[in-house]
């Protein structure tokens, strides 16, 4: 399996371009590829290259080998699933409690026994560890004065200038001091959802909504009230103009790029429309982008901070699902909630750890992430497309599945009569992490017959089999 | 002067003898040093070695040279100025505002240009960030891909294993699962806070209180209940007793081991007394044990934590005043609110960044810890010291400074016709950063003619201009 911590190699151009090919239509299911030889003359490389681009082709499922006959864009064998409907939330404000559940799901994230569907993290071998080991021992070196001192808020200039550079591509052009530095974007969210609410007030966020999310406004002592959510277009605009009409509503939380768990994607115009309404309200808006870089489409969605004229989008971020989860390092941009967000971030941790940040400014620095995130994108797609092949071929039959276009998750909907929490239990049994509807939601009756599978590790026959035995596990809750 | 970097070398360990002796009372101020060539053959070092450690005692500012007669043990020069009194601080529980003068402090720490005696943070030199760089240049070889993962809470497992085996120390013994990793102290008691209150709960506090402490309770809307605290004893447990007894208090929050801004250190059966009187009452201590290493003392003060039968108490502490405050690696023991603490901390910031936590597991596992505390107390000894004697030479007549057995504090008391908040501007503006009293309070008008002084950097003539200098615009501020 290709690592994507070095840097690029011959067969790996070979493969991308081939890759592209089938993304762009021009190479289709079932459509022959060139031989190993007219390849290898086509492109100016050797035979040895070219057959190694087709075993990682093949490792990522995009291209199938028949024997006597030759390498293949692989068929889906099955139809796609159908996609699950809009979501449909009671209308109600409810306080949440979805701690204990969720607690159960990210232990079992830590256990390497278990085959890992449950928790969203980028598995290791996808990440560029090694160059960022390299920055590390270079740190370690050159800069073990400054590691052990403070970085107070708003956190390393450096890290900042280069997030801000980022920030072209998502249609902001913001500027370092935009931004502070925070413990990943769970804390940025955090703070902000401090900065603009209080104990008691309602946020309005899409359903099913992340969990972590949900613990955050029940550990503040906030009320969530869920908007109908769209599989493919996220938050409904109607929806929420039509409950904002009805009660006070102290912010909106909103995670526009490849929603978890819904992995939709909010059109830009979409986008649009929801900063002009919460402007005219002068609502302010949690904007969690945090998996804005993982698009599979030509390109990155603009944020909805890119439309906000009047500094009230507190725009979230990091890189923890992109280069280095442990490393916990995020920010946020939060427009005119600035001052009382960096006053916030002192009193709760003082200060980011110095050294993850500086690690991922020189990273950044040195060049060589956008091809990083290009390889990333690249298995993230084949491995939810396997994925999903491997649910229509093994799930109860009415089983619907999202078609994400960005990031590694799958909202799956079984028959209704499947409970999601027997079969989250039965497959922790069976050694295998998911995580249950149940937990998306503040209203405990919710999403009882869903579950989120997270494609974030290598496809692998383990893999495979573990998608199988779930089917199986599903299959035994019919009654 | 000497690293806390490197392995103790032959000149240390002679100069540490000669401290013993200073402390323990064998040597006296005005005292005679044995000669050069004496010390050199009752100690078998050479000649150089012993000069060597008598220049090293002069920049403690322990010894000094005459010419022509030989090393004696510095003479102080003025008498040691009083203490300040008890702190009576008002008996109403107060909403607490101090974040826009606290953030003019913090932000001054992070200037090169001014002198600090405003933060309370150790000098990189008196740390061993060479050590800590091998650790992490291991670290980035061997553990790359485990830095780039979640660490889940509680936290990593060998420095749980750490922080419990240094816990026989603090009168405790605690086993790893007692233990949260948190980023730094900060994190560890508002986490704390949120376990044990609501909005709206008061919290009693020692007065004068740490101005994160304040900001804390602040930004979680509680209120804070300051009890009057005695400069070298703490909080007084009568005052406290009549309080809980008058109203409903959610926790009582103290630093037992040199408070800060006093420096105070509770004796023991105050702390025993503290721990009864709350179980009675079934009200949880958060005990932040954040210097309870640096004490001058032959003993390490026992914690509150270690009188609690109930699990009442929540004990917070970090690596941030004694390894690396970059780093952000702390704790809580919380006791029976450790569930609801470790969720709390899942849902603020997820996890505690993994490659900090393993470079200090590593570095305490390799020992030399304790012998890097020797080295470091013995310093700030010398340097709280030094400035005293600056203080006494150069502040107005009838100032007041405390005499703190531990840590690297100095509250000042200044005649009360000089505003603290002036001093603080003037002295900022001649590239001087301090910390005025007021910010070390709920109460508005409260410790206006006081001052916090931290004595965290090696003395220098840099910084005895800087005291000098506070003297005369102290001097200028009298009315």
């Amino acid at each position: 399996m290709m690592s994507a911590a070095q840097k690029s190699k011959l067969y790996e151009q070979v493969a991308e371009r081939i890759c592209d090919a089938i993304t762009a239509g021009t190479l289709r299911a079932g459509d022959r590829l060139p031989s190993v030889r007219q390849l290898s003359t086509q492109e100016r490389v050797s035979i040895s290259t070219v057959l190694q681009a087709y075993v990682h082709l093949e490792s990522l499922g995009l291209v199938e080998t028949r024997p006597q006959s030759g390498h293949y864009v692989r068929r889906r064998e099955r139809p796609r699933p159908a996609e699950p409907q809009v979501s449909r939330p009671a209308t109600t404000a409810n306080p949440v409690s979805v701690s204990a559940l969720v607690a159960r799901v990210y232990r079992a994230a830590s256990d390497r026994r278990v085959v890992q569907l449950g928790a969203s993290v980028p598995a290791p071998e996808l990440l560029p560890t090694q160059r960022l080991g390299r920055e590390l021992a270079l740190l370690s070196r050159e800069a073990s004065d400054l590691a052990v001192e403070y970085d107070m808020p708003p956190g390393c200039l450096e890290l900042r200038r280069q997030i801000a550079r980022r920030s072209l591509e998502w249609g902001c052009a913001l500027g370092p001091d935009d931004f502070i530095t925070t413990c990943g974007a769970s804390e940025a969210v955090y703070l902000s959802l401090r900065a603009v609410a209080k104990t008691g007030d309602t946020i309005a966020i899409e359903s099913p909504a992340y969990y972590g999310t949900l613990q955050a406004i029940e550990s503040l002592g906030l009320r969530a009230l869920e908007i109908p959510s769209h599989p493919r277009h996220g938050m409904e605009l109607e929806a929420l103009e039509a409950a904002l009409d009805k009660r006070r509503v102290a912010a909106v939380l909103s995670v526009p790029s490849f929603s978890n768990p819904l992995g939709s994607c909010m059109p830009e115009e979409h986008r649009r429309r929801l900063v002009a309404l919460l402007t005219e309200r002068d609502i302010p808006l949690i904007e969690d982008d945090i998996y804005g870089d993982l698009y599979f489409g030509p390109e990155r969605p603009r944020t909805c901070k890119a439309f906000d004229k009047e500094g009230l989008v507190l725009l979230c971020g990091s890189f923890s699902k992109t280069l280095a989860p442990g490393y916990r390092v995020g920010w946020v941009a939060p427009g005119r909630y600035r001052e009382r967000v960096e006053l916030l971030k002192f009193a709760q941790t003082v200060a980011t750890p110095t050294l993850p940040q500086l690690a991922i400014a020189r990273f950044l620095q040195s060049g060589g992430y956008d091809r990083h995130l290009r390889t990333l994108r690249r298995h993230l797609s084949a491995q939810l497309e396997r994925t999903t092949e491997a649910i229509a071929e093994h799930f109860p039959e009415g089983t619907c599945v999202t078609r994400p276009t960005g990031s590694s998750l799958l909202w799956v909907e079984l028959p209704t009569t499947v409970d999601a929490l027997k079969l989250h239990e039965r497959a922790l049994e069976a050694g295998i992490s998911i995580a249950p509807g149940p937990i998306f939601s503040a209203q405990p009756q919710r999403y009882s017959h869903f579950i989120r599978m997270s494609c974030s590790q290598p496809w692998s026959p383990r893999i495979e089999a573990a998608v199988a035995t779930l089917g199986s596990l599903a299959r035994n809750l019919l009654t």
